[in-house]
């Protein structure tokens, strides 16, 4: 791929599948920053978490793209194999940044640990490429991303202008509504939270039980410096998210143990 | 279920799949250290990262097991399916301790952030359960699990007297041999590494081209303290894993951003 090297090579993908409301948006909010190539997942992949293909095989196909970008591909793999794929496979170096999404609905909070999107921005992490998964508080198809694509744009700019420090992602959840209905962006924590399942019973045509999981999100901070708290308030959150997943503060509690 | 209110309820799952040598393993380890429901994929689902099923169906069915566990359960869904299965729709409370394993591959490093088995454990300790997941240095199907199983039942024991701090569970990594060639159990933090990766391109019989990931593990951290460096020393590595991904220390960068 000849490439302007004046100009960042920024690699675009998400979770929601190739042809998702969000990524055009993400990619149109982007395209005045860099040179954009385009990997995403041919088919939604939604709460894939950080899985890779590795007991299948992967394709992957150039795609026709309504936007000028340097090139698409959609592929059978995850979002995490999509960042794999584009970087060894289509781009052949490492882009200059990873952006993720804009994803239909939150990854804020415990979210992130079942997140495609913020998977993918993960994986270009590890890479370390400074990479950013945006995700849109509006689970609906056609989302209106009008004010996402704004504050994307800004993010991005401050991203390629100050860089990230390295082995770091960021969070960006945005919420719903009008540009100028949002209060601004709050540097926050991840809120300590889970979901407290329910499983749907239904029955297949041969009588069968068969289960659908649903649950209600559950809020169990009660910090104010909180993604959910930014939210709430209508602010953009932004959590900077690491792949050291190591408890520092459990291991003198391990050192009381009798090992041998 | 009937359960002895004296003795700890513990679920075992794993990713390899419910008949894998390794979860029977593991199942013998704990089994004289309290009550024993299995719920576990029923297939091999490797690399399936914190992936949860909401786009299909899942399945659950009871299934005949060789060991004296209280039940057994395969389900068509992920490791955090399994979990997520378990305690809501097979349990209907939470149990005691829940361990994943006897993964069939290391675990270690970054492979943390891959793996379907610690996802099971990182589910456990979202929900609030102290959990373990457990992993042998040898990928193949009958490997010999004689000194995992007799380390599994002393952590585990540990785990069941000591406790862990809630939200965290535990990352164990068992180095290939016998017993008495394995030093000692030493706890550790998660090594930085990433996969180097490849992939593999193959023709299908119609001639159109596909892949296989595959790829080098790549350790640059020079630390004494990681598990790569414990298990290279022939020791169990134990770390604490947290799934608050915050990475607090890049926060200050984040506020010379130039944010409305």
């Amino acid at each position: 791929m000849a490439q302007d090297k004046q100009r960042p090579l920024i690699l675009v993908t998400n979770d929601d599948g190739i042809f998702a409301k969000g990524i055009l948006s993400l990619t149109e909010a982007v395209l005045p920053l860099g040179d954009v190539v385009v990997v995403a997942p041919d088919r939604p992949q939604s709460g894939m978490g950080h899985a890779v293909t590795i007991n299948n095989l992967l394709r992957l196909n150039q795609v026709r793209y309504e936007l000028p970008v340097m090139a698409a591909y959609s592929s059978s793999g995850t979002p995490v194999d999509c960042v794999k794929l584009a970087i060894y496979k289509v781009m052949h170096r490492k882009p200059d940044l990873v952006v993720s999404g804009i994803n239909h609905g939150s990854n804020s909070s415990i979210n992130v640990i079942y997140s495609g999107t913020m998977s993918a921005a993960m994986e270009g992490a590890v890479e370390s490429i400074p990479s950013i998964g945006f995700s849109l508080l509006d689970h609906s198809a056609d989302a209106d991303f009008d004010a996402a694509k704004e504050i994307a744009y800004q993010i991005v700019s401050n991203a390629l202008t100050h860089g990230i420090p390295e082995g770091v992602c960021l969070n960006v959840n945005i919420p719903q509504g009008r540009k100028k209905d949002i209060h601004g962006i709050r540097v926050c924590r991840q809120a300590r939270a889970y979901w407290e399942d329910v499983f749907e019973v239904r029955k297949d045509p041969a009588g069968k039980e068969y289960y659908w999981l649903a649950g209600e999100f559950r809020n169990t901070d009660h910090g104010d410096d909180t993604d959910e708290v930014a939210l709430q308030n209508n602010f953009v959150s932004v959590v900077p998210v690491h792949y050291d997943l190591t408890a520092y503060h459990a291991m003198t509690h391990l050192h009381q143990w009798k090992l041998s």
